[in-house]
C-alpha cells in the first residue's frame, strides 16, 4: 500500500507540480491502483512515475478512480486516461466514484469523441455520505467536505486480518501441519487428540490492524474532515495557502497548512502530507508550508509529484 | 509566423511525443498565437516550449483554436486550455472552430467543472467547407477531409501585401516624403508636380506575396488534401504509419509517410511536415518514415514536440 503523488499542485500545472491525482498502489493487496482525482496530464505522469515503488503505474492497472470534485484540475485527465486505458486493451472494469454531474461529464466525453472503451465502465455518483465501496480487503467511506462546489473526502480502510499461527504452540499441544492450520487460520475451533477444543485465539498472534488512509478534496476546515481522518495512518490534505493568506483562504474554500495541522491533529492521525499546494509557494517557498504545519503537527511531510509514500503497518488501535 | 509543435504523437502521449496540437505563433502579424487541436497537456506543452521561437507562448496569448475532429488525442487539453486562460486573467476573446459536437464537448465541460471564463469565448461548429475566418491580414478555409469521424483541414492563406514604395524613384519624380507616401503605399493615385498622374504600381516594389499553410487533421489520402495543400508554402500532414502498414492504414482512416509526401508533391506544395507519428516508431524508428516520404517529395522534415519550423516568406506565384 504506497501514495502515489501524480500531481501536488492548485489551479493550473506548473513545470514543478502538475494539477491534482494520487494513486494508491496496491500491490501486494490487489494487483491493482487506485486513483484519487485525475486532473489534466495524469496519465503523462504515470509514464514519469518512476518503478521504484514496485512495477511502473500502466493506465490499464487503474481499478477505481475515486473523485473529489468536478473543478477542472482535479477531473480533466480523466477521459484521457479511460481512452489510454482502451489503448493498452484493458478487459478488467473500471469504477468512477464522484459528485453529482460525473456520470453526465465522462458520457459526454466519450460520445462526443467517440471513444470505445474496450473495458465495462462503471459510474457511482455519490449522492449522500457512506460507505462507497466495500470488497474483502477495504472499505470507502465518503463524505462532503466545504469547498466551494460540492467536494468529497475519502477514508479508505483496511480490514485488520487475522495474526499469523503461533506454530510453536500448536506443536507443543500437537496438532499436526495441514488442514487443521487452515480451520484455525479462518477462525474455526478444532478437536484436540486429547478430546478438549482449541479455541484459535489460543493460536493466533493478535489480528494485523488494517491501515487508513485519509485523501481529501479541496477543503476549508470542517467537522467532517477531522472525522474522515479519525485515527488515520495518513492523512492527505490540501494546503493551498501558508499563513499569510489565512484570512482569504476560507472563502475560497481552501485551508492553510497550519488548518491542514490542525484537523490532522484534532482527527489523532499517525502522519500529515500535505498536497495541492499553490504556485505562488515555488522551490523553496513550499517550505514554510511544512514549517507552519510541523509547528502544529511535527509528524508532516510536503508531496512532491512523483514522490511516493509506503504506508506503514499500522501499529496500535485506532478508531475506525 | 512559425510553427510550433507542441504534439507530434498519435493515440496516446508517450514520453517522446505528446498527443496533438501545432501552434502557429503569428507574433509579427498579430500578437497572438492560433492553434490547430489541442490534444491532453497541451497547455503543458506551452510551459516547455523554448523561448527561441520568440516569447514563450502563454495560454492567454491564444486567439483561435480550429480542431480538426474529436478524437480525444486532438481535443481533450482543450477545457483545461480554457480554464488556465482564465487563470491568467485573460480578457481576449477566443474563439474555437471544430466539427458538430465541439459545443457540446466545451459547453458541458465548462458547466460541470464550474469554469467561469474571465473573456468572452466563441464556438463556430462548421457544418459545411469553406472559408471560416477572414480578417485583414489572413483566411482560413476548410474543408472534409477521409477520416473514421468527421475531419477537417484548414488552409490558412496570408493575403498579399503590397510592395515597398520605390523612393528613389518618387525622389527623382519630385515627390516629397510625407502624406503622398502614405496614399500612393495605400494604392491611390496622387497628381505630380508636371500635372500628370502618378499610378501607384508605378512606384511600388511587387506586391510581397502571402504565405500559405495547410494543417491537416487525420485522414487517408483524398481529393480535399490535395486542394487544400495546392502551392502551399508548408503542408503539415499526417504520417501515422510507414510502407509496412500502408495495407492497414487507409481501414484506419490514416496515412503512410508515403501518402503524405504523394499528396504534398500532387498538390505541389513547396514544403512537407510529417506529424502524428505512431509510438511504434520511436527513437530512430522515425527515421524510416522521413526517408519513405524525400523518395517521393525531397523536402520533407519530421516534427517532433516543441520543435519550431519559421514559415520563410513565399517567393514564387502559388495557386490561393
Amino acid at each position: 500500500m504506497e501514495l502515489v503523488f501524480l500531481g501536488t499542485g492548485a489551479g493550473v500545472p506548473t513545470t514543478a507540480r502538475n494539477v491534482t491525482a494520487i494513486a494508491i498502489a496496491l500491490w501486494p493487496e490487489r494487483g491493482a491502483v487506485w486513483l484519487f482525482d485525475c486532473g489534466e496530464g495524469t496519465q503523462h505522469q504515470l509514464l514519469r512515475a518512476p518503478a521504484a515503488a514496485g512495477p511502473r503505474v500502466r493506465a490499464r492497472q487503474v481499478e477505481r478512480v475515486f473523485l473529489t470534485h468536478m473543478h477542472g484540475d482535479h477531473l480533466f485527465g480523466l477521459p484521457g486516461l479511460l481512452g489510454t486505458r482502451s489503448f493498452q486493451a484493458a478487459d478488467t472494469p473500471l469504477t468512477v466514484y464522484g459528485p453529482p454531474g460525473t456520470r453526465r461529464y465522462l458520457e459526454t466525453s466519450l460520445e462526443v469523441s467517440q471513444t470505445h472503451l474496450t473495458y465495462p465502465l462503471g459510474i457511482v455518483e455519490i449522492e449522500s455520505p457512506g460507505i462507497v465501496h466495500a470488497d474483502e480487503r477495504f472499505q470507502v467511506h465518503a463524505d462532503w467536505l466545504e469547498h466551494t462546489i460540492p467536494t468529497l473526502g475519502y477514508r479508505v480502510v483496511e480490514r485488520d486480518r487475522p495474526g499469523r499461527l503461533l506454530t510453536d504452540r500448536l506443536a507443543t499441544l500437537g496438532v499436526p501441519p495441514g488442514p487443521l492450520y487452515g480451520r484455525l487460520k479462518q477462525g474455526q475451533s478444532i478437536p484436540l487428540p486429547d478430546g478438549s477444543t482449541l479455541h484459535p485465539d489460543e493460536v493466533l498472534a493478535p489480528p494485523v490492524p488494517g491501515r487508513v488512509v485519509a485523501i481529501l478534496g479541496d477543503t476549508r476546515p470542517c467537522q467532517a474532515a477531522v472525522e474522515l481522518a479519525s485515527g488515520a495512518d495518513v492523512l492527505v490534505h490540501e494546503a493551498t495557502f501558508a499563513a499569510d493568506r489565512s484570512a482569504l483562504a476560507p472563502a475560497y474554500g481552501h485551508s492553510t497548512a497550519a488548518d491542514a495541522a490542525r484537523t490532522a491533529h484534532d482527527a489523532g492521525a499517525k502522519a500529515l502530507i500535505l498536497t495541492h499546494i499553490s504556485a505562488r509557494y515555488s522551490g523553496d517557498g513550499a517550505d514554510r508550508l511544512l514549517a507552519e504545519a510541523r509547528a502544529i503537527f511535527p509528524n508532516t511531510r510536503l508531496a512532491s509529484d512523483l514522490w511516493s509514500y509506503p504506508v506503514p503497518a499500522s501499529r496500535a488501535g485506532r478508531a475506525t
